[in-house]
């Protein structure tokens, strides 16, 4: 079995959550799964100072080398990821999912997907087998599912409300649960949209992935 | 029970160790234990790209400031700790802890230790508490320590030779294993120094964590 975990950066405000991408490929390594990182070629919406919140003016970061930091350089662009080589798809959250790989964070329910990330995914999809996606993720659901998708990010109102008002189901969930839409065969779990600390967010993704390795 | 967690960046080839930073983390908090990271606030060496290896010309980064990434923002300047409020500290790897904590990097058994990172951890170890070095970290166990300083970084006979001529005692040490200096409460774990994947290093750091806070 192989999974392509597709990441957007590096560091929870401006890439993929350090923590979630971590443990997603701790608990798929200890599965015995072979994995495949992968993100985008292509300029972060901004970068974040990470030890004061605000933005750098001027700095200028890639998503795909940024990311090769989390992945330990094991990664590839997406642009060359074929989606028929793998058994499933992860995504990781962190704002970087909402600012690269879609733009959820200044657009929220008008946004848009990438279009090399929408149609990677939905190939998996179409495919037949499992999509997993973490905290802040499933706000691309409806875009890649269509209207009825059933998903969760947790407890936060504004961000159901963009799923809802987007055509989607979301279901209010434990950050140490997750939600599954079996006919999409897609699977959530909130992780830091309502973690405090990082082993509550270690038990939602132990289930998330060992859930999507179940349907794979 | 409260332990420092010292970085030395965000990524494996100029900064802390991703996966051993998070896995520390992990491991502490599900052990119930209080965290505080803390790095230096001062310029990285160098800046490499991850997914290509070389170093990126012009470009400058701060050590604080990345290490703030891995910390979620929960990360306090080093010069503003103080070593007294904690039981314990550790120090995970990566390339950053060798270039940017010390010069072991550029100078091998001839280098030196920043002044600050040098006080802190033999304030720590003074007061008689446990230190674990992670990967390449115990890299500065005989300058923190002295001369006869039992530690592992695994099986690389380059590194091993030069912690040997700095006058320390270097035992090799699977990468699932430690090595614990009793007398000087040290206890080392090779992790990626020798781990080919990530459920592997997550076994000795698992290790390390559990000694550590039962010498504390």
């Amino acid at each position: 079995m192989k999974i392509a975990v597709m990441l957007a950066g590096s560091g929870v405000y401006d890439g993929s959550e350090i923590y979630e991408t971590t443990l997603t490929l701790l608990n798929l390594d200890q599965a015995g799964v072979s994995v495949q990182c992968m993100a985008p070629d292509i300029p972060q919406a901004h970068v974040i100072n990470h030890l004061t919140g605000e933005e750098m003016p001027g700095e200028q970061r890639n998503v795909l080398i940024e990311a090769a930091r989390v992945a330990r350089g094991e990664i590839i662009d997406l642009a060359d990821a074929d989606p028929a080589e793998y058994d499933a798809v992860i995504v990781p959250g962190g704002f970087g999912v909402a600012k690269n790989l879609c733009d959820f964070a200044f657009r929220a329910d008008a946004m848009a997907i990438h279009p090399g990330v929408q149609s990677f995914i939905q190939a998996v999809h179409k495919a037949g087998k499992p999509v997993g996606l973490i905290c802040i993720a499933p706000t691309m659901a409806v875009r890649l599912f269509g209207e009825g998708t059933l998903c969760t990010i947790g407890t936060n109102e504004d961000v159901a409300g963009a799923i809802e008002r987007m055509g989607g189901k979301h279901k209010v969930c434990p950050v140490d649960e997750l939600v599954v839409d079996e006919a999409r065969k897609l699977v959530t779990t909130p992780a830091y949209m309502d973690a405090g600390r990082i082993s509550e967010a270690a038990v939602g993704i132990e289930k998330l992935v060992a859930k999507v390795i179940a349907m794979a």
